[in-house]
């Protein structure tokens, strides 16, 4: 497989008090149009990703929203995977240029998050779990995390410490990424000592509540040459689920959908983990980064902690994870995610990130989680220049 | 373009009192593997069409969910379109085979609709129309088709009944139908002395509120014919978008979006109108099916109510429509419906459907609609026996 990203287009991720979902998901796609330098009439088909503008603006039928806003009649689709939307958006625009139905596929992810309450929008994002047998007996994301988190400090004698370094090298990464929602440093101290939100996760453990869009255009490879010089390509992509509820699994330590996917991705690709020069992983909470750089082989299970806090996993580490802040401090506006951390890659692979560029750059890979890992979607890419 | 399908499934549709959205899933899909022949394993993928599970009971993540019900693990992914959901799911499936990432998919459509008010459900359904421009002035999908019915009564000084007359025929075929809400004829004073609606629809214009699902297997050409003698082939897939909002449009007689994928779906089946030999339409309202009978190229433009009157949509007719009953008396559990459509094609063609069979079926179309018309989506069938 070999799809080429020609265009990507990017909102800041932020609390948009003064923009609406439409307003996001119309300035990132037509950063993306003006980015690849195709007008909007070469467009064949649009998939978006989001999870839940239904429940959160009262505004679904995102396909045909986003096509009447943007001002095209093709085939538009929105795709729902909570907080994987936007992967498997991307998966469904590969497939339409794999079947030939597009030449040229925009793929978008929003989320507009703040327009309800931070309660009601906790109960919303409990849809991504199992609503009958989690969600009804109070559980929510943060305590469906933590149970991870207890059952890894307690399976392998970790220290809490290093299970939260990640959110100190995340904010430290988004203090470097224009884009992020907090532009700012934190110490572990503060994430050790931030209000309990569910035991061992603090405040600092989780990401937030944030409203943005992320957009690319995707076409087949001949077509890209028309538009883009040297493209990135997409060389992997693969979704695999588990269970909805945890208590379903035979591990709480280990997601085996990420598993699963990083096995196809790979065979796919025909890489290997010592093959991935950065990685943007779903790092919803503290907790998540760690058991996906275990699961998609960075580091042996048990390990992924004692890593991040020996800074293996930061900028200048033997393998970089979440250059953009992640899903902690880039913001995580649940449908747009997914894409955003194509973008990330991307511009990592183009070296135009600045003070956060990771040096010599190659391959990257996304890991994109829904739920509690109930999907994992993994995207591999490399440069061709 | 050929896709063969080789199984079908669906649960009766009713209010569901002890069934949940998984009970039904899971009843169809079954069904569906049973009536192909695989097993579980055969299958590469599922895409399920789902307007609002996260609204109507709190479950997001549908894709994840259904594959868990299942018990596989293979890429699952929802896919929503409003109305036009479960026909979008197969597009997306379609896309999946022709890409060559399965040989065989199940395709799905669920939709559990009676667990909150029905004030709330038809809040939640005008999350299909445009929320900010038309449900925040309190607009409802019985209105917005009202304005429509208005309009053609007055542009055309069309007869009411005329256009009421669709709900009598889908009632009687319903009659036939054992999986229908409604088994039970009505007359057109029935229809012309119910509670009123929204002028000039009563209460029996317009479809009602239900649950169920439906689901079909599908799979190219060369894997169908392990399992399939004689398949059901779709030999056209088609969508088109117009504008969110009813204000937007030039016409308010016709969809433009059921003319556009019309016209892609003719071209790509080499066909046209006059080989068409039945078809079930999106008659979410009466005014609905006498639009998309005339937007298909059935009957000229105005001519579609008079030629309903006229029996000619009627079983025996030149060209019968809705022959399950439609939305209107088959009933509406969204998500399903556009799979629902597909079914009662495949049936038909396959010579099964005892009292309401038409004969000498050869080729089918569905036509699904999304929102007033915001997405359209038409599929081809034809037999191959």
């Amino acid at each position: 497989m070999k799809i080429a990203i020609i265009g990507i287009g990017i909102t800041k991720f932020t609390e948009h008090w003064d923009k609406n979902l439409s307003d996001l998901a119309f300035e990132a796609g037509m950063q993306a149009v003006i980015d690849s330098g195709i007008s909007g009439k070469d467009i064949d088909s649009i998939f978006i990703g989001n999870m839940s503008a239904g429940r959160f603006t009262g505004q679904d039928h995102l396909g045909a929203f986003i096509a009447d806003k943007i001002g095209v009649n093709i085939p538009s689709t929105r795709v729902e995977g909570a907080c994987a939307s936007g992967a498997l958006a991307l998966r469904c625009g590969i497939n339409s240029i794999l079947a030939g139905e597009s030449k040229i596929s925009l793929i978008g992810g929003a989320e507009k998050m703040t327009d309800i309450s931070t309660a009601n929008v906790t109960t919303g994002l409990m849809g991504a779990g199992d609503e009958e047998w989690e969600g009804e007996i109070g559980l929510t994301f943060p305590s469906l995390y933590a149970l991870m988190a207890q059952r890894y400090i307690y399976e392998f004698g970790i220290k809490k410490e290093y299970i939260s370094y990640a959110a100190v090298k995340n904010h430290f990464n988004a203090s470097l990424n224009p884009i992020a929602q907090y532009q700012k440093e934190i110490t572990l101290d503060n994430v050790m000592n931030a209000s309990m939100v569910s035991e061992p996760l603090t405040l600092l453990d989780c990401s937030p509540i944030t409203d943005g869009a992320a957009a690319i255009l995707i076409a087949d490879e001949k077509t890209a040459k028309k538009y883009c010089k040297n493209p990135v390509y997409i060389i992997a992509s693969a979704q695999a689920q588990d269970t909805l509820a945890l208590h379903d699994r035979k591990s709480l330590t280990t997601l085996n959908a990420t598993v699963e996917a990083a096995k196809i991705a790979y065979k796919q690709a025909n890489k290997t983990p010592n093959d991935i020069d950065l990685c943007e992983v779903h790092d919803c909470f503290t907790i998540a980064e760690i058991l996906a750089i275990e699961d998609l082989g960075f580091f042996p299970k048990s390990k992924g902690a004692i890593h991040t806090y020996n800074r293996d996993t930061s900028l200048n580490g033997k393998i970089p994870i979440n250059t953009s802040g992640g899903l902690k401090a880039c913001g995580h506006p649940v449908g747009a995610t997914g894409i955003k951390q194509i973008i990330e890659i991307v511009q990592q692979l183009k070296g135009v990130c600045g003070k956060r560029q990771v040096k010599n750059a190659k391959i990257g890979m996304t890991h994109n989680v829904g739920g509690s890992g109930a999907t994992a979607v993994i995207h591999i890419l490399e440069k061709s220049f």
